[in-house]
Protein backbone atom coordinates (compact mmCIF):
# COMPACT_ATOMS: atom_id res chain seq x y z
CA UNK A 1 0.00 0.00 0.00
CA UNK A 2 1.50 3.42 -0.81
CA UNK A 3 0.25 6.40 0.82
CA UNK A 4 1.01 10.23 0.30
CA UNK A 5 3.85 10.35 3.00
CA UNK A 6 5.52 7.33 1.00
CA UNK A 7 8.23 9.46 -0.90
CA UNK A 8 8.04 7.59 -3.87
CA UNK A 9 4.51 8.69 -4.32
CA UNK A 10 3.66 11.90 -5.92
CA UNK A 11 6.63 13.06 -4.14
CA UNK A 12 7.16 16.28 -5.09
CA UNK A 13 3.76 17.24 -6.46
CA UNK A 14 3.25 20.53 -8.53
CA UNK A 15 5.73 23.62 -9.19
CA UNK A 16 3.10 25.91 -7.62
CA UNK A 17 2.80 23.72 -4.84
CA UNK A 18 6.36 24.14 -3.84
CA UNK A 19 5.76 27.67 -4.82
CA UNK A 20 3.41 28.42 -2.07
CA UNK A 21 4.40 25.73 0.27
CA UNK A 22 1.56 23.12 0.57
CA UNK A 23 1.42 19.43 1.27
CA UNK A 24 -0.22 16.91 0.43
CA UNK A 25 -0.75 14.93 4.20
CA UNK A 26 -3.18 12.24 3.52
CA UNK A 27 -4.48 10.32 0.20
CA UNK A 28 -7.29 7.29 0.08
CA UNK A 29 -10.00 6.45 -2.38
CA UNK A 30 -12.34 9.36 -2.45
CA UNK A 31 -10.40 11.34 -0.22
CA UNK A 32 -7.30 13.91 0.08
CA UNK A 33 -5.86 16.31 2.62
CA UNK A 34 -3.62 18.98 1.94
CA UNK A 35 -1.94 21.33 4.41
CA UNK A 36 -0.51 25.09 3.81
CA UNK A 37 1.22 27.04 6.87
CA UNK A 38 0.02 30.95 7.40
CA UNK A 39 2.48 32.89 5.68
CA UNK A 40 3.07 36.13 4.69
CA UNK A 41 3.03 35.31 0.59
CA UNK A 42 -0.16 33.99 0.36
CA UNK A 43 -2.23 37.21 1.97
CA UNK A 44 -4.72 39.51 0.27
CA UNK A 45 -4.42 43.34 0.70
CA UNK A 46 -6.81 42.91 3.95
CA UNK A 47 -4.16 40.48 5.38
CA UNK A 48 -5.82 37.28 4.89
CA UNK A 49 -5.13 34.25 2.63
CA UNK A 50 -6.54 35.43 -0.20
CA UNK A 51 -9.41 33.76 -2.13
CA UNK A 52 -7.07 32.55 -4.80
CA UNK A 53 -5.30 30.61 -2.23
CA UNK A 54 -8.28 28.63 -0.59
CA UNK A 55 -9.19 28.27 -4.23
CA UNK A 56 -5.78 26.40 -5.02
CA UNK A 57 -5.68 24.32 -1.59
CA UNK A 58 -9.78 23.24 -2.30
CA UNK A 59 -9.00 22.22 -6.06
CA UNK A 60 -6.00 20.53 -5.07
CA UNK A 61 -7.49 18.54 -2.47
CA UNK A 62 -10.54 17.78 -4.52
CA UNK A 63 -8.47 16.44 -7.61
CA UNK A 64 -6.00 14.14 -6.31
CA UNK A 65 -9.40 12.55 -4.16
CA UNK A 66 -10.60 11.56 -7.57
CA UNK A 67 -7.52 10.62 -8.73
CA UNK A 68 -6.31 7.45 -5.92
CA UNK A 69 -4.71 4.53 -7.56
CA UNK A 70 -2.95 3.66 -4.92
CA UNK A 71 0.10 2.29 -7.87
CA UNK A 72 2.32 5.36 -8.17
CA UNK A 73 3.17 3.66 -11.24
CA UNK A 74 -0.39 4.39 -12.19
CA UNK A 75 -0.75 8.14 -12.22
CA UNK A 76 -4.51 9.36 -12.64
CA UNK A 77 -5.00 12.85 -13.46
CA UNK A 78 -8.02 14.64 -13.94
CA UNK A 79 -9.04 18.47 -15.49
CA UNK A 80 -10.65 20.80 -13.54
CA UNK A 81 -13.76 21.45 -15.52
CA UNK A 82 -15.73 24.14 -13.01
CA UNK A 83 -14.65 25.10 -9.12
CA UNK A 84 -17.34 27.00 -6.64
CA UNK A 85 -15.70 27.90 -3.94
CA UNK A 86 -17.73 29.94 -1.09
CA UNK A 87 -16.20 31.66 1.57
CA UNK A 88 -17.84 31.19 5.19
CA UNK A 89 -15.15 33.13 7.46
CA UNK A 90 -12.17 34.64 7.96
CA UNK A 91 -8.84 31.90 8.92
CA UNK A 92 -6.71 32.26 12.13
CA UNK A 93 -4.60 30.12 13.56
CA UNK A 94 -1.27 29.26 11.70
CA UNK A 95 -2.39 26.42 9.46
CA UNK A 96 -5.11 25.68 7.10
CA UNK A 97 -6.41 22.24 6.18
CA UNK A 98 -8.13 21.52 2.84
CA UNK A 99 -9.69 18.27 2.79
CA UNK A 100 -11.71 16.82 -0.33
CA UNK A 101 -13.63 14.12 -1.20
CA UNK A 102 -15.53 12.19 -3.97
CA UNK A 103 -18.95 12.51 -4.15
CA UNK A 104 -19.91 11.03 -7.71
CA UNK A 105 -19.19 9.88 -11.14
CA UNK A 106 -18.30 7.54 -13.67
CA UNK A 107 -15.52 6.80 -16.42
CA UNK A 108 -15.37 10.37 -17.70
CA UNK A 109 -15.99 12.66 -15.23
CA UNK A 110 -16.33 13.10 -11.43
CA UNK A 111 -17.70 15.33 -8.71
CA UNK A 112 -16.39 16.06 -5.27
CA UNK A 113 -16.57 18.47 -2.27
CA UNK A 114 -14.25 19.86 -0.58
CA UNK A 115 -13.86 22.54 3.06
CA UNK A 116 -10.89 24.66 4.24
CA UNK A 117 -10.92 24.49 7.96
CA UNK A 118 -8.01 26.10 10.31
CA UNK A 119 -6.56 24.89 13.17
CA UNK A 120 -8.44 26.37 15.76
CA UNK A 121 -11.30 24.12 13.88
CA UNK A 122 -13.66 26.58 12.03
CA UNK A 123 -15.05 26.32 8.66
CA UNK A 124 -13.29 28.81 6.35
CA UNK A 125 -14.35 27.71 2.81
CA UNK A 126 -16.36 25.20 0.96
CA UNK A 127 -15.73 24.11 -2.59
CA UNK A 128 -17.80 21.92 -4.81
CA UNK A 129 -16.17 20.79 -8.51
CA UNK A 130 -16.78 19.05 -11.86
CA UNK A 131 -13.30 17.04 -12.92
CA UNK A 132 -12.88 15.16 -16.21
CA UNK A 133 -10.14 12.14 -16.07
CA UNK A 134 -7.61 12.50 -18.48
CA UNK A 135 -7.25 9.52 -21.02
CA UNK A 136 -3.61 8.86 -20.34
CA UNK A 137 -3.39 7.03 -17.45
CA UNK A 138 0.00 5.57 -17.42
CA UNK A 139 2.31 8.67 -17.27
CA UNK B 1 -7.49 61.46 -12.87
CA UNK B 2 -6.01 58.29 -11.24
CA UNK B 3 -5.84 54.82 -12.37
CA UNK B 4 -4.10 51.30 -11.97
CA UNK B 5 -0.52 52.85 -13.50
CA UNK B 6 -0.69 55.70 -11.26
CA UNK B 7 2.19 54.64 -8.30
CA UNK B 8 0.13 56.09 -5.39
CA UNK B 9 -2.55 54.09 -5.80
CA UNK B 10 -2.73 50.61 -4.97
CA UNK B 11 0.92 50.64 -5.92
CA UNK B 12 1.79 47.56 -4.03
CA UNK B 13 -1.02 44.95 -4.71
CA UNK B 14 -1.35 42.14 -2.16
CA UNK B 15 1.75 39.98 -0.71
CA UNK B 16 0.68 37.30 -2.84
CA UNK B 17 -0.25 39.47 -6.07
CA UNK B 18 4.15 39.75 -5.49
CA UNK B 19 4.75 36.25 -5.34
CA UNK B 20 2.96 35.08 -8.14
CA UNK B 21 4.08 38.11 -10.19
CA UNK B 22 0.35 39.20 -11.48
CA UNK B 23 -0.04 43.25 -12.08
CA UNK B 24 -3.18 45.71 -12.13
CA UNK B 25 -3.01 46.67 -15.74
CA UNK B 26 -5.94 48.73 -16.22
CA UNK B 27 -8.92 50.02 -13.56
CA UNK B 28 -11.75 51.98 -14.02
CA UNK B 29 -15.25 52.02 -12.48
CA UNK B 30 -16.80 48.31 -12.92
CA UNK B 31 -13.95 47.16 -14.83
CA UNK B 32 -10.35 45.84 -14.16
CA UNK B 33 -7.88 43.68 -15.88
CA UNK B 34 -4.89 41.81 -14.29
CA UNK B 35 -2.08 40.21 -16.46
CA UNK B 36 0.59 37.38 -15.28
CA UNK B 37 3.38 35.97 -17.28
CA UNK B 38 3.59 32.53 -17.38
CA UNK B 39 6.16 30.93 -15.43
CA UNK B 40 7.52 27.78 -13.89
CA UNK B 41 6.28 28.04 -10.59
CA UNK B 42 2.92 28.77 -11.42
CA UNK B 43 2.22 25.10 -13.30
CA UNK B 44 0.44 22.06 -11.97
CA UNK B 45 1.78 18.34 -12.34
CA UNK B 46 0.30 18.69 -16.28
CA UNK B 47 2.67 21.59 -17.15
CA UNK B 48 -0.28 23.95 -17.53
CA UNK B 49 -1.42 27.13 -15.04
CA UNK B 50 -2.92 25.51 -12.05
CA UNK B 51 -6.68 26.22 -11.60
CA UNK B 52 -5.61 27.65 -8.26
CA UNK B 53 -4.15 30.61 -10.28
CA UNK B 54 -6.41 31.16 -12.58
CA UNK B 55 -8.97 31.45 -9.62
CA UNK B 56 -6.66 34.12 -8.02
CA UNK B 57 -6.52 36.63 -11.22
CA UNK B 58 -10.39 36.00 -11.88
CA UNK B 59 -11.05 36.92 -7.95
CA UNK B 60 -8.62 39.36 -8.06
CA UNK B 61 -9.86 41.37 -11.40
CA UNK B 62 -13.53 40.64 -10.39
CA UNK B 63 -12.82 42.47 -6.79
CA UNK B 64 -10.88 45.32 -7.99
CA UNK B 65 -14.11 45.56 -10.59
CA UNK B 66 -16.45 46.53 -8.09
CA UNK B 67 -14.24 48.50 -5.67
CA UNK B 68 -12.63 51.45 -7.74
CA UNK B 69 -13.27 54.81 -6.27
CA UNK B 70 -11.17 57.31 -8.53
CA UNK B 71 -9.62 58.44 -4.92
CA UNK B 72 -6.44 57.15 -3.96
CA UNK B 73 -7.16 58.46 -0.17
CA UNK B 74 -10.65 56.73 -0.40
CA UNK B 75 -9.97 52.73 -0.86
CA UNK B 76 -12.85 50.52 -1.19
CA UNK B 77 -12.68 46.91 -0.36
CA UNK B 78 -14.57 43.87 -0.73
CA UNK B 79 -14.66 39.57 0.31
CA UNK B 80 -15.54 37.02 -1.47
CA UNK B 81 -18.76 35.54 -0.98
CA UNK B 82 -18.77 33.05 -3.81
CA UNK B 83 -16.44 32.38 -6.70
CA UNK B 84 -17.47 29.94 -9.57
CA UNK B 85 -14.52 29.12 -12.03
CA UNK B 86 -14.94 26.98 -15.75
CA UNK B 87 -12.13 25.99 -17.14
CA UNK B 88 -12.76 25.82 -20.91
CA UNK B 89 -9.35 25.79 -22.51
CA UNK B 90 -5.86 24.84 -21.79
CA UNK B 91 -3.43 28.53 -21.87
CA UNK B 92 -0.74 28.58 -24.25
CA UNK B 93 1.15 31.72 -25.11
CA UNK B 94 3.13 33.59 -22.40
CA UNK B 95 0.52 35.79 -20.42
CA UNK B 96 -2.52 35.30 -18.96
CA UNK B 97 -4.62 38.64 -19.41
CA UNK B 98 -7.78 38.33 -16.53
CA UNK B 99 -10.31 40.87 -17.01
CA UNK B 100 -13.52 41.65 -14.57
CA UNK B 101 -16.52 43.36 -14.60
CA UNK B 102 -19.23 44.28 -12.49
CA UNK B 103 -22.97 43.12 -13.24
CA UNK B 104 -24.75 44.37 -10.94
CA UNK B 105 -25.66 44.61 -6.72
CA UNK B 106 -26.29 47.44 -4.31
CA UNK B 107 -24.90 49.24 -1.85
CA UNK B 108 -23.36 46.21 0.41
CA UNK B 109 -23.12 43.03 -2.59
CA UNK B 110 -22.03 43.07 -5.72
CA UNK B 111 -22.21 40.75 -8.55
CA UNK B 112 -19.07 40.55 -10.92
CA UNK B 113 -18.13 38.44 -14.01
CA UNK B 114 -14.45 37.63 -15.34
CA UNK B 115 -12.48 35.80 -18.23
CA UNK B 116 -8.74 35.07 -19.23
CA UNK B 117 -7.60 35.00 -22.36
CA UNK B 118 -3.82 33.97 -23.04
CA UNK B 119 -2.21 36.49 -26.12
CA UNK B 120 -3.03 34.28 -28.21
CA UNK B 121 -6.66 35.43 -27.49
CA UNK B 122 -7.61 31.87 -26.77
CA UNK B 123 -10.81 31.99 -23.58
CA UNK B 124 -9.24 29.89 -20.80
CA UNK B 125 -11.43 30.78 -17.99
CA UNK B 126 -14.04 32.38 -16.82
CA UNK B 127 -15.78 33.21 -13.86
CA UNK B 128 -18.66 34.54 -12.07
CA UNK B 129 -18.61 36.13 -8.36
CA UNK B 130 -20.62 37.76 -5.26
CA UNK B 131 -18.81 40.08 -3.07
CA UNK B 132 -19.67 41.70 0.27
CA UNK B 133 -18.10 45.74 0.37
CA UNK B 134 -16.50 46.02 3.82
CA UNK B 135 -17.39 48.83 5.07
CA UNK B 136 -14.63 50.54 6.40
CA UNK B 137 -14.07 52.99 3.45
CA UNK B 138 -11.78 54.90 4.47
CA UNK B 139 -8.35 52.93 5.46
CA UNK C 1 -42.71 23.81 19.53
CA UNK C 2 -43.58 24.44 15.85
CA UNK C 3 -42.59 22.50 12.94
CA UNK C 4 -43.59 22.09 9.37
CA UNK C 5 -45.85 19.68 9.90
CA UNK C 6 -48.11 22.27 12.04
CA UNK C 7 -50.81 23.67 10.04
CA UNK C 8 -50.61 27.09 11.29
CA UNK C 9 -46.78 27.34 10.60
CA UNK C 10 -45.94 27.87 6.54
CA UNK C 11 -48.71 26.18 5.74
CA UNK C 12 -48.82 26.98 2.28
CA UNK C 13 -46.14 27.61 0.98
CA UNK C 14 -45.28 29.49 -2.01
CA UNK C 15 -47.47 29.20 -5.59
CA UNK C 16 -44.89 27.20 -7.54
CA UNK C 17 -44.53 25.15 -4.28
CA UNK C 18 -48.45 24.48 -5.19
CA UNK C 19 -48.08 24.05 -9.01
CA UNK C 20 -45.17 21.68 -8.64
CA UNK C 21 -46.59 19.83 -5.73
CA UNK C 22 -43.59 19.86 -3.06
CA UNK C 23 -44.08 19.69 0.38
CA UNK C 24 -42.07 21.13 3.68
CA UNK C 25 -42.11 17.44 5.56
CA UNK C 26 -38.95 18.45 8.24
CA UNK C 27 -37.89 22.38 9.65
CA UNK C 28 -35.60 22.79 12.69
CA UNK C 29 -33.06 25.22 13.06
CA UNK C 30 -30.30 24.94 10.75
CA UNK C 31 -31.81 22.26 8.40
CA UNK C 32 -35.04 21.74 6.40
CA UNK C 33 -36.35 18.97 4.01
CA UNK C 34 -38.82 19.05 1.17
CA UNK C 35 -39.78 16.16 -0.83
CA UNK C 36 -41.89 15.65 -4.48
CA UNK C 37 -43.52 13.10 -5.52
CA UNK C 38 -42.29 11.92 -9.38
CA UNK C 39 -45.10 13.35 -12.00
CA UNK C 40 -45.03 13.30 -15.63
CA UNK C 41 -44.83 17.30 -15.97
CA UNK C 42 -41.87 17.75 -13.45
CA UNK C 43 -39.60 15.89 -16.56
CA UNK C 44 -37.02 17.23 -19.38
CA UNK C 45 -37.24 15.95 -22.89
CA UNK C 46 -35.07 13.26 -22.14
CA UNK C 47 -38.16 11.70 -19.73
CA UNK C 48 -35.83 12.76 -16.21
CA UNK C 49 -36.67 15.45 -13.70
CA UNK C 50 -35.56 18.89 -15.23
CA UNK C 51 -32.32 20.81 -13.91
CA UNK C 52 -34.62 23.25 -12.93
CA UNK C 53 -37.36 21.33 -11.01
CA UNK C 54 -33.60 20.22 -8.92
CA UNK C 55 -32.68 23.69 -8.68
CA UNK C 56 -36.14 24.78 -7.09
CA UNK C 57 -36.45 21.85 -4.29
CA UNK C 58 -32.70 22.45 -3.66
CA UNK C 59 -32.97 26.12 -3.06
CA UNK C 60 -36.26 25.81 -1.27
CA UNK C 61 -34.51 23.37 1.48
CA UNK C 62 -31.65 25.91 1.72
CA UNK C 63 -33.02 28.45 2.10
CA UNK C 64 -35.58 27.27 4.74
CA UNK C 65 -32.47 26.08 6.55
CA UNK C 66 -31.52 29.57 7.21
CA UNK C 67 -34.77 30.84 8.20
CA UNK C 68 -36.29 28.75 10.72
CA UNK C 69 -37.16 30.97 13.46
CA UNK C 70 -39.49 28.35 15.91
CA UNK C 71 -42.29 31.21 15.89
CA UNK C 72 -44.85 30.98 13.05
CA UNK C 73 -45.65 34.81 13.57
CA UNK C 74 -41.84 35.79 13.51
CA UNK C 75 -41.33 34.60 9.79
CA UNK C 76 -37.78 35.10 8.57
CA UNK C 77 -37.19 35.56 4.96
CA UNK C 78 -34.28 35.40 2.47
CA UNK C 79 -32.89 36.21 -1.00
CA UNK C 80 -30.67 33.93 -2.86
CA UNK C 81 -27.64 35.89 -4.13
CA UNK C 82 -26.08 32.46 -5.68
CA UNK C 83 -26.67 29.23 -5.97
CA UNK C 84 -24.32 26.26 -8.03
CA UNK C 85 -26.11 22.88 -8.11
CA UNK C 86 -24.35 19.45 -9.68
CA UNK C 87 -25.97 16.86 -11.32
CA UNK C 88 -23.97 13.69 -10.19
CA UNK C 89 -26.76 10.78 -11.31
CA UNK C 90 -30.20 10.15 -12.86
CA UNK C 91 -33.20 9.77 -10.44
CA UNK C 92 -35.15 6.74 -10.52
CA UNK C 93 -37.68 5.70 -7.73
CA UNK C 94 -40.99 7.86 -7.08
CA UNK C 95 -39.34 10.43 -4.72
CA UNK C 96 -37.17 13.30 -4.64
CA UNK C 97 -35.92 14.36 -1.21
CA UNK C 98 -34.32 17.85 -1.12
CA UNK C 99 -32.32 18.54 2.10
CA UNK C 100 -30.76 21.65 2.82
CA UNK C 101 -28.12 22.29 6.17
CA UNK C 102 -26.75 25.86 6.62
CA UNK C 103 -22.91 25.95 7.01
CA UNK C 104 -22.26 29.44 8.35
CA UNK C 105 -22.66 32.86 7.84
CA UNK C 106 -23.50 36.07 10.02
CA UNK C 107 -26.60 38.75 10.37
CA UNK C 108 -27.09 39.43 7.26
CA UNK C 109 -26.02 36.41 5.20
CA UNK C 110 -25.54 33.04 5.08
CA UNK C 111 -24.44 29.90 3.60
CA UNK C 112 -26.14 26.46 3.51
CA UNK C 113 -25.48 23.23 1.15
CA UNK C 114 -28.12 20.73 -0.60
CA UNK C 115 -28.28 17.38 -1.36
CA UNK C 116 -30.95 15.62 -3.33
CA UNK C 117 -31.06 12.05 -3.05
CA UNK C 118 -34.38 9.71 -4.33
CA UNK C 119 -36.21 6.62 -2.28
CA UNK C 120 -33.69 4.38 -3.90
CA UNK C 121 -30.95 6.23 -1.92
CA UNK C 122 -29.15 7.50 -4.97
CA UNK C 123 -27.19 11.05 -4.60
CA UNK C 124 -28.90 12.54 -7.58
CA UNK C 125 -27.42 16.34 -7.08
CA UNK C 126 -25.25 18.61 -4.41
CA UNK C 127 -26.00 22.39 -4.04
CA UNK C 128 -24.33 25.06 -2.25
CA UNK C 129 -26.11 28.84 -1.91
CA UNK C 130 -25.39 32.03 -0.70
CA UNK C 131 -28.15 33.85 0.88
CA UNK C 132 -29.21 37.54 2.01
CA UNK C 133 -31.69 38.06 4.88
CA UNK C 134 -34.24 40.13 3.89
CA UNK C 135 -34.59 42.92 6.80
CA UNK C 136 -38.58 42.45 7.53
CA UNK C 137 -38.70 39.83 9.42
CA UNK C 138 -41.84 40.80 10.99
CA UNK C 139 -44.30 40.05 8.18
CA UNK D 1 -33.19 26.45 -42.49
CA UNK D 2 -34.78 25.45 -39.63
CA UNK D 3 -35.59 27.29 -36.14
CA UNK D 4 -37.62 27.55 -33.21
CA UNK D 5 -40.12 28.85 -34.66
CA UNK D 6 -40.41 25.99 -37.07
CA UNK D 7 -44.00 23.55 -36.03
CA UNK D 8 -41.22 20.65 -37.14
CA UNK D 9 -38.50 21.27 -35.15
CA UNK D 10 -38.21 20.83 -31.21
CA UNK D 11 -42.40 22.00 -31.22
CA UNK D 12 -43.24 20.36 -27.82
CA UNK D 13 -40.19 20.80 -25.54
CA UNK D 14 -40.13 19.29 -22.32
CA UNK D 15 -43.20 18.06 -19.74
CA UNK D 16 -42.20 21.03 -17.32
CA UNK D 17 -41.81 23.53 -19.94
CA UNK D 18 -45.46 23.32 -20.61
CA UNK D 19 -46.50 22.62 -17.15
CA UNK D 20 -44.52 26.15 -16.49
CA UNK D 21 -45.02 27.91 -19.93
CA UNK D 22 -42.64 29.05 -21.26
CA UNK D 23 -41.11 29.03 -24.81
CA UNK D 24 -38.35 28.72 -26.84
CA UNK D 25 -38.57 32.05 -29.78
CA UNK D 26 -35.38 31.81 -30.34
CA UNK D 27 -32.40 28.94 -31.70
CA UNK D 28 -29.22 28.93 -33.76
CA UNK D 29 -25.57 27.86 -33.17
CA UNK D 30 -24.65 28.50 -30.25
CA UNK D 31 -27.65 30.77 -29.17
CA UNK D 32 -31.13 30.18 -27.79
CA UNK D 33 -33.81 32.40 -26.17
CA UNK D 34 -36.00 30.90 -23.72
CA UNK D 35 -39.40 33.35 -23.03
CA UNK D 36 -41.79 33.15 -20.05
CA UNK D 37 -44.82 35.14 -19.15
CA UNK D 38 -44.76 36.30 -15.52
CA UNK D 39 -47.94 34.17 -14.04
CA UNK D 40 -49.23 33.55 -10.50
CA UNK D 41 -47.66 29.82 -10.09
CA UNK D 42 -44.51 30.90 -10.66
CA UNK D 43 -43.92 33.06 -7.49
CA UNK D 44 -41.98 32.15 -4.36
CA UNK D 45 -43.97 33.48 -0.43
CA UNK D 46 -42.27 36.89 -1.61
CA UNK D 47 -44.32 37.68 -4.89
CA UNK D 48 -41.21 36.99 -6.52
CA UNK D 49 -40.34 34.56 -9.60
CA UNK D 50 -38.58 31.38 -7.82
CA UNK D 51 -35.18 31.06 -7.91
CA UNK D 52 -36.13 27.88 -9.20
CA UNK D 53 -37.81 29.49 -12.29
CA UNK D 54 -34.67 31.22 -13.26
CA UNK D 55 -33.07 28.53 -12.68
CA UNK D 56 -35.02 26.75 -15.04
CA UNK D 57 -35.11 28.88 -17.94
CA UNK D 58 -31.13 29.85 -17.74
CA UNK D 59 -30.42 25.97 -17.74
CA UNK D 60 -32.80 25.35 -20.57
CA UNK D 61 -31.40 28.33 -22.98
CA UNK D 62 -28.02 27.25 -22.40
CA UNK D 63 -28.88 23.49 -23.03
CA UNK D 64 -30.82 24.68 -26.02
CA UNK D 65 -27.61 26.86 -26.83
CA UNK D 66 -24.95 23.34 -27.43
CA UNK D 67 -27.32 21.55 -29.19
CA UNK D 68 -28.26 23.29 -31.70
CA UNK D 69 -27.86 21.02 -35.63
CA UNK D 70 -30.03 22.81 -37.57
CA UNK D 71 -31.99 19.43 -38.57
CA UNK D 72 -34.93 18.46 -37.00
CA UNK D 73 -34.24 14.97 -37.49
CA UNK D 74 -30.95 14.68 -35.62
CA UNK D 75 -31.13 15.99 -32.12
CA UNK D 76 -28.27 16.30 -30.09
CA UNK D 77 -29.32 16.32 -26.29
CA UNK D 78 -26.96 16.91 -23.36
CA UNK D 79 -26.73 16.71 -19.52
CA UNK D 80 -26.05 19.16 -16.97
CA UNK D 81 -22.93 18.75 -15.15
CA UNK D 82 -22.82 21.68 -13.15
CA UNK D 83 -25.35 25.15 -12.62
CA UNK D 84 -24.13 28.43 -11.03
CA UNK D 85 -26.80 30.93 -11.04
CA UNK D 86 -26.54 34.74 -9.49
CA UNK D 87 -29.20 36.68 -8.68
CA UNK D 88 -28.88 40.15 -8.90
CA UNK D 89 -32.08 41.82 -9.12
CA UNK D 90 -35.95 41.82 -8.68
CA UNK D 91 -37.86 41.04 -11.52
CA UNK D 92 -40.61 43.58 -13.09
CA UNK D 93 -42.32 43.22 -16.18
CA UNK D 94 -44.49 40.78 -17.32
CA UNK D 95 -42.07 38.67 -19.10
CA UNK D 96 -38.89 36.83 -18.45
CA UNK D 97 -36.41 36.29 -21.38
CA UNK D 98 -33.35 34.12 -20.86
CA UNK D 99 -30.58 34.00 -23.42
CA UNK D 100 -28.00 31.18 -23.17
CA UNK D 101 -25.03 31.27 -25.35
CA UNK D 102 -21.86 28.18 -25.72
CA UNK D 103 -18.80 29.84 -24.60
CA UNK D 104 -16.39 26.85 -25.73
CA UNK D 105 -16.36 23.09 -24.75
CA UNK D 106 -14.97 19.65 -27.18
CA UNK D 107 -16.88 16.72 -28.36
CA UNK D 108 -18.46 15.61 -25.16
CA UNK D 109 -18.61 18.85 -22.86
CA UNK D 110 -19.38 22.20 -23.32
CA UNK D 111 -19.62 25.36 -21.61
CA UNK D 112 -22.33 28.13 -21.53
CA UNK D 113 -23.71 31.63 -20.20
CA UNK D 114 -26.57 32.66 -19.80
CA UNK D 115 -28.48 35.28 -18.00
CA UNK D 116 -32.80 36.80 -17.53
CA UNK D 117 -33.65 40.18 -18.65
CA UNK D 118 -37.53 41.50 -18.05
CA UNK D 119 -39.56 43.24 -20.32
CA UNK D 120 -37.95 46.50 -18.65
CA UNK D 121 -34.56 45.62 -19.55
CA UNK D 122 -33.16 44.68 -15.66
CA UNK D 123 -30.95 42.19 -15.46
CA UNK D 124 -32.27 39.66 -12.77
CA UNK D 125 -30.38 36.55 -13.37
CA UNK D 126 -27.26 35.41 -14.88
CA UNK D 127 -25.54 31.97 -15.02
CA UNK D 128 -22.87 29.44 -16.03
CA UNK D 129 -23.14 25.72 -16.97
CA UNK D 130 -21.01 22.84 -17.82
CA UNK D 131 -22.69 20.12 -20.06
CA UNK D 132 -22.42 16.56 -21.45
CA UNK D 133 -23.21 15.50 -24.57
CA UNK D 134 -25.31 12.27 -24.91
CA UNK D 135 -24.17 10.33 -27.21
CA UNK D 136 -27.68 9.13 -28.67
CA UNK D 137 -27.28 11.52 -31.27
CA UNK D 138 -30.05 10.10 -33.26
CA UNK D 139 -33.37 9.74 -31.27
Amino acid sequence: MNNANDPTYDAEGSALQRHLGYRLTEWREGFARVTLPMSDFIMNRQGLPHVGVHATLLDTAMGYAGCYTGDPAQRQMALTLSLTVNYLDQASGDLLIAEGRMTGGGRRTYFAEGQIIDNSGATIATATGVFRYRSNKFI
